[in-house]
């Protein structure tokens, strides 16, 4: 494990389409989500043990969470929650906490993450992070990791490899050619059939310098905004700084505002079990499912007649469900929810 | 209002069928089942307003519910709340609170009363009631409230009236040929199709001297256990009195004990709009309904795409259902239920 190493967890995301289980006020990425007795931010940390020192780890998230945060993951430094006053996508927050690392080690090397996605297979996912992260040590590549597609998805963004030529360091890791909105099914089908094309994972790899450099290339507005705080990253003054020059920055993707334009993109294929969780239903897809296809999460939950559901509990909640097919039946603090999986994209609106 | 005329109450029923709403440690008799704000038992005495002063009110239950009647029903008083030591069906709880009050007032003129059931039209209800009162108040009768029919419902039982001939003191009272089961579906029919059949509403009207009479000749041992507790009712021995006779009687409803034997007994046919509210369908049946036929009680719920459901929470929970038809979504405390209204019977077996 090298001490040059930092671990990057983005946990701003607010989880709307989560709800009732998750609210503004406690997001998914803070929830025991699988009933694993560890929440999603608590399960991503806990899948880089070994990848860098705890006082490499960084969380970015936003005033309202960073307690939850400190709860959560208390082997985190304090100073290493950082915190953005308002949401900016996730090139602002990267370019932040990419300022932070480089006054502390110029040489660091950073993997980026959501907090709020699972990993099935651990152990794999470590290989390719490890793999990933000696390559970026001895190059000026930004590595993604692009998970091979099982499905026509159309809820991910897609990377466009060159299988073509591998690259010599790590015969795993190839340039990208293109990255991919969400497409729609036909297109999602046309790029299961080629082999070439990878779920935008949203995890990537690369030196402190490496990022900088492409930001001050590619995003020179932003990196003025974060070199012109050089001087107040670390100290009393830091988050009075950010809460008044961070709004400044524009709103954009890390993925727009560098991926697409720089040269230097690799990606990493990669099959570990990943799913961003961005669904109900992709939740019942990750979790293990009993006989007739039922998700169960939660401590007390009896069905009868019952198929295809997902049921999800927080709390010691006493649930009796029978006759559905199809459901999700959710419940948190005093809200419940009943909603045919297939109309989950309703959810927003039944939450307002 | 007479001063002679006493209502008894009886609660103590444990409400099974309508789990998770109601629980053995707080049936539904103490549950604001309607969401009017008013509970089952607090609705049951409102609709005797004016029938009896507030001391002639007795209500008879176990000690373990006996706090919730005295906190829900303040103005009864304490020493007329009975607890029966166990569940003995209607007969000896009847007679047990006969021969309290014939030591009170051997002239009381008494109506019993489920403490669980609901009834729309309270005017017409309070009409009957006073027809009844004055009916037995001048007569040995016993008399029956029977409803008139107006589906063929299988889960009441069923008096057969003698329509032949009006009595003469109320020209709406007659004499019962006789009690009829529950019947099957076939019968229900039959019986709806004549005009003589009525729901036993399980409301009975009696001067104390009447039933007492008749409890000693149809009933000879269970009369012999109140009647030698005769210097204990009202002093501070009738509870560990009650406590060791108690348990002596048969287990026995009151239609069997003596309706059904009886000479002078008689029906009052009336339409009031009654439920025993038995079932989560007659629940549904009995509250008010939106367009899509849902009954919804709670303070929060909204409905998407749903349909011939009924939606109860209790407290300050909130609700969403999407695409339900023809369910029970039930919540109290920390249980959910959600279950086809056809299946309603299996409540039991989901509650073990």
């Amino acid at each position: 494990m090298s001490t040059n190493n930092h671990l990057v967890i983005m946990a701003g995301g607010i989880g709307s389409r989560f709800w009732p289980m998750s609210t503004p006020e406690r997001p998914k990425q803070f929830i025991d989500v699988l009933g694993c007795g560890r929440t999603l931010l608590q399960l991503t940390l806990d899948r880089f043990a070994g990848v860098c020192p705890a006082e490499n780890v960084w969380v970015v998230t936003s005033a309202a969470y960073a307690a939850q945060v400190a709860e959560q993951l208390p082997d985190v430094p304090r100073d290493h929650i950082l915190m953005e006053p308002c949401r900016r996508n996730t090139a602002p927050c990267i370019a932040y906490v990419s300022w932070c690392i480089k006054v502390l080690n110029p040489q660091a090397n950073i993997v980026v993450t959501a907090s709020d996605h699972v990993v099935m297979d651990v152990q794999e996912f470590r290989r390719v992070i490890g793999g990933a992260l000696s390559f970026t040590s001895e190059t000026d590549a930004i590595v993604t990791l692009g998970m091979k597609p099982t499905r026509p998805e159309t809820g991910y963004g897609y990377i466009q490899a060159d299988l073509s030529v591998a690259s010599a360091r790590n015969k795993e890791i190839y340039r990208v050619d293109s990255f991919r909105e969400k497409p729609d099914l036909a297109t999602a089908e046309k790029y299961l059939r080629r082999n070439n094309y990878f779920w935008n994972s949203g995890i990537f790899v690369f030196r402190v310098s490496t990022i900088i450099n492409a930001l001050r290339v590619y995003q020179p507005e932003m990196s003025a905004i974060f070199e012109g705080m050089q001087a107040v990253y670390g100290t009393a003054k830091e988050q009075e700084t950010i809460n008044e020059r961070f709004p400044l920055c524009e709103s954009i993707s890390i993925d727009y505002a560098v991926m697409e334009k720089a040269e230097e993109i690799f990606v990493f294929p990669a099959s570990f079990g990943w799913s961003d969780l961005g669904t109900w239903g992709s939740l019942h897809e990750q979790s293990q499912r009993d006989a007739n296809n039922n998700a169960c999460i939660g401590p007390d939950i009896r069905l009868f007649d019952t198929h295809n559901c997902v049921v999800h509990t927080t709390g010691e909640r006493k649930v009796v469900v029978q006759g559905l097919d199809g459901y999700i039946v959710a419940e948190h603090d005093d809200t419940l929810l009943i909603c045919r999986l297939s109309e989950e994209q309703r959810i927003k609106q039944f939450s307002e």
